[in-house]
């Protein structure tokens, strides 16, 4: 059991991480028409922040893990608005979907520069005022805190290569 | 963007079910020590209950989705001891890694018996008072309630087959 195995914080692996700040930076630009600037990452170690919206994509494959993207309601209002062109009703389908296909853009144009064989997963969608995705001890988790006009949010990656890079 | 092309609730596939009912059985047996009642599963269309912890894996391959296990904090805390056989205080590390291989133990087992080539991912672990995953619409999803001594928790089977059954 991995709980009782709990060592060092594994290390930063920028290969891995730049495809998802360039795929950050494409995906608000081309389809959410929301301008973005993409802050420092660094290393998750501190108990996380809470979020009040939260989706999921998993990694399988060479690659294994998920990205996570984070935001407070008021933000991700806004982002699904101008994403859908019009406003969707929080509590609806329809405002699920469209959270949810923001992180499957955001993971599957990093996806393509990862130059690895792996599988994405559809996105599972959180919500809930303040909670937080934990860190788990054997997959290191690196925050990209981004801003924009419409308020901030934060992608985590939290990935390993489990096969050698080409 | 599906979020445009929200239609009719998908079917529920029986056969994608079964196996995760009766791992959620042979896990809790074996590994976790605590005894179960699975309850009739459902198809979630209504307003998602609220939980306190869920941990999550994503399915790729042949059979596309996720399985999400949500529980509130005491249920949470109980299970973990017991699968842990002792106490690990929660906002740790190691809790989080024990839900998270307990969820991981429930795919792993199904993904056995489903016949089918997929993938699943590292589990994905969300704490915070009364949040929810929303349902998707290109996604069934079937609720698995699950009582037991120490408190109930839902087991949510959110997959489709993409290819057909051999």
């Amino acid at each position: 059991m991995s709980a009782a195995a709990a060592g060092p914080v594994p290390q930063l692996n920028v290969k891995l991480i730049v495809p998802f700040v360039n795929s950050v930076r494409a995906v608000f630009t081309t389809m959410i028409k929301v301008p973005t600037t993409v802050q420092r990452p660094y290393l998750k170690t501190a108990a996380p922040t809470a979020y009040d919206v939260t989706s999921i994509i998993g990694f399988s494959g060479d690659v294994v893990g998920s990205v996570v993207i984070s935001m407070h309601q008021a933000t991700a209002a806004r982002l699904v608005t101008s994403f859908a062109g019009t406003a969707i009703a929080a509590g609806t389908a329809d405002y699920a979907d469209a959270i949810g296909e923001i992180a499957n853009m955001i993971a599957g144009n990093a996806k393509k520069d990862l130059g690895r064989a792996a599988c994405i997963t559809v996105p599972t969608v959180v919500f809930g005022a303040g909670h937080s995705v934990a860190r788990l001890s054997d997959v290191p988790c690196v925050v990209i805190p981004v801003t924009t006009p419409v308020g901030d949010f934060a992608v985590e990656v939290n990935v390993r290569q489990v096969s050698p890079a080409n």
